[in-house]
C-alpha cells in the first residue's frame, strides 16, 4: 500500500466541505441510530444521529454528539457557516436537544438496512411543524410510561432519562448522557450470554457523512488473558 | 419479528457480565482502534478501544472514552468490582491516560480484518514493562514531530495532541478529546470528495464488548433537502 502523509497544514488546506468528509471518516465505523423525541404540543422529531457511543453499563449509560447551532435559522452574515457545519455532521438534530431538556427522555432506534434511506431523509431541514416520522414514512410506537415515540420498524429500540447535558466548550457541541429506562429488542438477537447479535437484525453502520454499510462477522473472541492466546467463541 | 420488552428491572436482574454484554450491544457498530502511547522510559503502550468518535472537523476533533480505574491494581475486597469493570469495557487502557497526561500526545490507528485478533489481545493484562507491540506482534513505526508509536499493519492512523481530559462524574470515566494533527493512509482510500472509503481498506467494526466484523457498502447518499428524494451517489 502507499501510504500518503496529509499533515495539519495539508488538512486545512482543504475546502470546508472535503474536510468535513475526511475527518469524519477518520474515527472508524459509526453507529446508525435515530433519535426520536416529543414536544409539549405532540409534535414528534425524529433525528439521524451516528455519535452515539456506550458510557457504562452500571448504570446503563449512552452518549451522544449533538450540534446545537443548527437549531437557530441562519442569518444571511452566518450562512457560509451554517453549511459549513451542515457539512461537519449531516445528523442535524433541529428541535432534538430543546425537546430532551423539556421533557427529560428520548429514544434510540437502531437504522436497519430496510430503513436506511427514511433514516438519511430526516436529516432535511424539514419545518418545525412537520414530523420527520410523517414526513419519511417511518410509523411512531408507544409504551407505557414513556413519553417520547418509538420507530416501529426499528428492531432494537431503547429509552433513555436524561442525565447529563455538557456542553463541549472547545467546540460549541453538546455531549448529552441518558440512562436507559426501557430496552425493545427482537428477541431473537438477545443471545444467552447477553450478547445482543445487532447483524442478524441488520443493524447498520455509517462511515463518513453519508456511507451506509452492513456487516459480516469475522468472529467474536474470548477474553484477553496474557498467557494464552484468543480463541473465537460461538455467536 | 417478535419484540421482547426488558425494563430496567429486569436488566438490573442481570448477571454483571450479563449485563455488561447486553449494555454495550445498544448503541450500535462501534469503531475498532488501537491508542498508542509512550512513556519516559521509551516504553510503548497499545490499547484497544471502541469508543472513538468524532466530535468536530473545524477545528478536527476525536474523543474517546477511558475508563481509568483499571490502572490501579485491584485491592483484594475490590476484586469482584475491577471484574466488573473489566466485563463493561474490555479495552482497558492502563497506563494510555497516564502517558496521554504526560506527552500531551497519542496515535488512533484502526484495526483491519488482518490485525483484529492482535489488537483483541492488547486488552490483556500485560506487566507495565511490556509493550503491547512486542506482546501481541506488531510494528511501531514513527513520524518526525510525534512523540507516540504508530502501529505499521494499520492502513489508517492518525496523530493527535490532546485537548481536553473531562472526567465524567456520572460513572468516573474519562473523555478525553484530541487534536488530529498528521493523518497516514493507503492513499487509495482516499476521494476526490474528501470521504475516505474506510472499507476498502478492511477497516472492522466492533458489536458488544467482543465481536469483529467487516463490512459491506448499501450506499454513499446524496445530501437531504426537503423537496427531493435521496439519491445514492457514486463512491
Amino acid at each position: 500500500m502507499a501510504i500518503k502523509h496529509f499533515s495539519s497544514a495539508d488538512i486545512n488546506g482543504f475546502a470546508d466541505r472535503q474536510r468535513a468528509r475526511f475527518i469524519n471518516s477518520l474515527s472508524g465505523f459509526k453507529s446508525a441510530n435515530l433519535v426520536a423525541t416529543i414536544d409539549e404540543q405532540g409534535i414528534t422529531n425524529l433525528a439521524m444521529i451516528s455519535s452515539v457511543f456506550h458510557i457504562g453499563a452500571s448504570p446503563a449509560l449512552v452518549g451522544m454528539i449533538i450540534r446545537p447551532t443548527a437549531v437557530q435559522p441562519p442569518a444571511k452574515n452566518t450562512l457560509k457557516k451554517a453549511n459549513i457545519n451542515d457539512a461537519d455532521n449531516k445528523a442535524v438534530p433541529r428541535n432534538t436537544l430543546a425537546n430532551i431538556k423539556r421533557t427529560g427522555v428520548y429514544t434510540i432506534n437502531h437504522v436497519s438496512a430496510d430503513i436506511y434511506q427514511q433514516a438519511h431523509q430526516t436529516s432535511a431541514r424539514y419545518d418545525d411543524a412537520i414530523s420527520e416520522f410523517d414526513a419519511v414514512g417511518l410509523t411512531e410506537t408507544y409504551i407505557d410510561g414513556v413519553a417520547a415515540p418509538f420507530v416501529q420498524q426499528s428492531q432494537l429500540k431503547f429509552s433513555l432519562s436524561v442525565r447529563e447535558i455538557t456542553p463541549l466548550t472547545i467546540n460549541n457541541t453538546i455531549l448529552v448522557i441518558g440512562e436507559v429506562s426501557h430496552v425493545l429488542v427482537d428477541n431473537i438477537a438477545v443471545k444467552d450470554d447477553g450478547y445482543i447479535d445487532i447483524e442478524s437484525i441488520n443493524t447498520a453502520a455509517v462511515s463518513g457523512l453519508d456511507s451506509y454499510h452492513t456487516t459480516t462477522r469475522l468472529s467474536r473472541l474470548s477474553y484477553a488473558k496474557v498467557d494464552r492466546p484468543v480463541q473465537a467463541l460461538d455467536i
